[in-house]
């Protein structure tokens, strides 16, 4: 209710702050018996982690996850999973000097104004550190995902002004992970690192786009008339830090087309049911109808920037403040898991909703 | 659970099918001692009603509304507010002849492999008939917004390729309702009726976007980090039939912004502070801050086209349909209140919520 | 949220006051394609009816259900089951004396405390006419349980100090409708009656004990560590009208019991595990064993009495007051189908939760 | 939904395991600007402590709380509060002969045939080890009671069949923690102490009651017609390991009343409302009406015992087992606290929900 979890039947409720003790966890409703792979779920969390790339925050932490509870003998034992994540590389001191100011397009001036208080260093609560227990969540929900058969895909479509055009069925999704950026485009992602490490040297950020495939998704996951498949994806995507929009299947594109060409004709194929066109992004009717299920994700340029802003302090009086410390120049490569994780969230709650 | 209510502390549960006995919904958390205008709550289904002009399907309903509970001497108790709206002209039988049969981009295969069977009488529960609760619903919020200052705005920004392209601030709201596609520039309202008509007489359809702008949203609403207040309008807004996509704030085209351009500058105004820009569309960190919120939504063309087209019947053989009837060329007029509601549906549970 | 729901996957949502137009509800999570027994619903009601004898309320509703959505050609879709019970025979002059005046031990002072107001006619929200939604619930959750193997057996076992001693498997359940107080031992019921006629006769009311029996529980249902199965039946029971108590198994009694003499020895029978005894009710760390499930559920004398009273108005000033119109001198033999409605509500949501 | 969160608006979800690593939840929902007492929260955990004296189980805990979110300089933010408590004094070779065995009365066979796995050490999720957890959450409940005047006191009032027939109001709270079995007479309390040594020398268990009265409770507290506030505080107490029955108010003994003398007559005090007896239990209708609500929770004699009994194995076999460890020979004592916790969980919940 208070909103940090999210789930019907496979839940994830978090906790922790940017520079706070630990984040943590807890998994609810993960069926028993299901194997866990430790170095799997560390790999996901290496994806997301900060310093592994020169184009990304150079925060440096081990992000290993320590699980307390909920698996017995590497399995699932359909008790609740908790887990923490301890927190080594605050530098509490770079927010100091801006404890009382409200940073630009930062979440100061409103958790301020909700709560009455905030932990001002880092970002507390409102950080993107926090999407750490989320790709943990993920990569166990991954695990169930993998023995249904189904498999997902994110990776980085466009940096700023930079934008892969191919349609995703002519990229190798094998080659997401071979370049630091995460598109699958070798030649494009050398011009997308290219543009961040510029926006960076001059102390700004830039945003982009994640696109998303997902394969292998049977027919029938989604709750109508709420929760439908896209809408529960939408909010999933709409939640994580610095997203400002969510479309799936021809998305607003499809909105200057005819309903004779948007229309996705139904063929038989092989004894099943299977769609000539895709421009429902496999959901009709809020509901999976087999076909692929693709979006795409908008992220905003990082707030953060190494230049002089003007704002207010908490007395709303003017002042000047500059970011400090170790900060993402563009947010995308570090969000792929992220999405990813999200989007296995929303899939395995909607698998066993559909039971 | 099964996704048919909304919201967490003001919910709306709904029930119905297109062709059954009667739609209705239990309105639940209400606070007592609100006014019910029943003559407000039904111009509002006026607005979403078939028939209301030429370029909407012509069913014939009255779509009167008998509320049931929970409202004495016309004020709210705080007790469930149960209501119906008795259908009146069902026309089964223009769906005889596809009883069988799989509508392209319709409901009827993902409701049949879902649930093992479905009312295919005009698409049973996955039919848009179904919002008319949903505008019942967000027209006791509206009256609640209101007596918090609040007040939403949502129009017709885009039929097909014409689009809308002035800035909101330079629209007068009050003009959205004086055209039957809900576009507050009359001018280009003529252009969007004309290309309405143009499908009709095709036999097609044809998507747009309906933006909207909320005003007077007082600081604080929004419940991170899961339920921030633009994850849960998106999904909201996602639920609505025939959506593909939500953005908000800077939305997609933000992207391509560096975060120095796009970050919004803190200002003291009249002893409050305000920002100078308004990228952020009126919430950062998933917290509204006082700005104007505002967004669009995405919609697809209608499935339904009276033109042949090619598809599967239940067991999989090809075969050959064509819809009869009475259907939207074009869901946005009536989609306009609609949008409103649901939006409503969020913004109070979220001023519940923030208590 | 504001407590008008009943369920976590197969829930029940209620509204409608005593004398207000119509109660109803919706039924959502109901799988699809289950038979829908119209004959056998309305004689779970009739049970439940005021005027079914002499020693019951007079008051005249035929408690007629019609279904408005769910369910089509018989079968349940899978989609939300919405339904109504018009109101028929409201004497709302009964309480046109009363309305400034506080009932002793009736809720019309919490109601006007919590809602600032309230519907005093017949006791509105707060009258257990709303149970007549719940039997309906109930009724459709019977049918599924019924497929599963599972049957409920309440039976009035105690009115006033007139208690029956006898163990449960003493009992033949098929004879609990054989009488007007529905207690299997047709001597006991006798006395029963006459203790009721003569407490009615001197305008006075009396309480009592329900017990129930459910047979058939599959081994697995209930969800520690908050959701236990007999903690999940308790809040069932205490949600019903003046219900003051529950215990299960070995209950109050089984407190003065060594744990050598109370607990259950596993026994090995046809390839089964059972227990020697069951002072367990069926229920082993929250989740059922398969054994019977036992519970007995105290029901405080009803508030109306046909007495002066001594009482204050809503001013605070002391005043008297009597009751009028018709009313139930003990609640014990309507109440029967209402443990057994909200017994099945539990049973099949966590039959659900379980898979 | 997996049964591990408690509340709606005000959460708890727990998790860990008798023998893993750690127990520790999320509290959930708490408002900002609440003083952490961190003294009152440990001093609570003491109440409940093994080891705490000599008849209670001996295992060495010291039950010492890390908090890891959610406070900032002594006081919640409003943030999610995740708390760990690491398991110190594990002996699993203690369960180590029982690994495939049944025990009589425990969750083992039940958590087997649920999940298809178990953690065989001391219980695992099953053992009472995992309310901790709730003590601190409803320490933390607590606090902010305290702030609005509620004040919450359980005691032992009966072991085996040693009662404390006193009213309440005969007794004088501030000596409840005078003695170890936690009765506020200290001559009974004697006699209570000496019988459960005599069980515990004997191999042996014995159950017995807690009763406990909350003082201060404002009006309007409960939300019916299915969360009253009595069926949410008696589902809480239900949920506690050994609970086998709860009774309010009247309770059981209530139902051999006429309502002429059980009804509780309004009278005007101090400007106030206030009724001249509390057979209601201070709550009517669901909802808190001021008085004292005062309730009763039944506990069985624990399940382990140091005596040969007879049982099966996962395979159905018949086999013989005996204790072995440190156990509990009477609940009661560390119950006390425990009680108070889950009651203070509900309450909190409610103050929440009432807004």
């Amino acid at each position: 209710m208070a909103g940090n979890t999210f789930g019907k039947l496979f839940t994830i409720t978090t906790f922790g702050e940017s520079h706070g003790i630990a984040l943590g966890g807890i998994i609810d409703g993960c069926p028993s018996g299901i194997q866990i792979d430790l170095d799997f779920i560390q790999s996901e969390l290496d994806r997301r982690r900060p310093g592994q790339s020169h184009i990304v925050t150079q925060r440096k932490e081990s992000d290993t996850v320590e699980f307390l509870s909920g698996i017995f003998e590497s399995k699932t034992m359909g008790t609740p999973i908790g887990f923490i994540i301890r927190n080594e590389n605050q530098k509490s001191k770079d927010y100091e000097h801006n404890i009382d100011v409200y940073r630009p397009s930062h979440a100061d001036y409103t958790y301020d104004a909700k709560y009455g208080m905030r932990d001002h260093r880092g970002g507390g609560r409102s950080s993107a550190r926090e999407t750490v227990c989320r790709v943990v969540g993920g990569a166990i929900a991954k695990l169930i995902l993998k023995q249904n058969g189904i498999s997902i895909h994110a990776y980085t479509s466009q940096v700023g002004d930079i934008k892969l055009l191919k349609d995703y069925h002519d990229l190798d999704f094998s080659k997401i992970d071979s370049n630091i950026v995460r598109c699958p485009d070798a030649l494009l992602a050398d011009t997308m690192i290219q543009k961040i490490e510029q926006v960076r040297k001059a102390g700004d950020t830039i945003g982009g786009v994640i696109s998303c495939v997902i394969k292998g998704t049977p027919v029938g996951l989604g709750e109508p008339v709420f929760d439908k498949l896209h809408a529960d994806i939408g909010k999933a995507m709409l939640s994580i830090n610095a997203v400002k929009g969510f479309e799936y299947g021809s998305g607003f594109e499809g909105v200057k087309m005819n309903g004779s060409q948007h229309n996705d004709a139904f063929v038989s194929e092989n004894g099943g049911i299977k769609t000539k066109t895709n421009h429902s992004g496999g959901i009709q009717g809020g509901i999976s109808n087999g076909e692929d299920i693709y979006f795409r994700v908008a992220f905003k340029p990082v707030a953060t920037i190494m230049q002089k802003q003007n704002t207010v302090n908490s007395k709303g009086e003017a002042t000047e403040m500059m970011g400090k410390g170790r900060h993402d120049p563009c947010v995308l490569p570090r969000a792929v898991p992220i999405v990813e994780a999200m989007a296995a969230l929303v899939l395995v709650d909607h698998l066993l909703r559909n039971k």
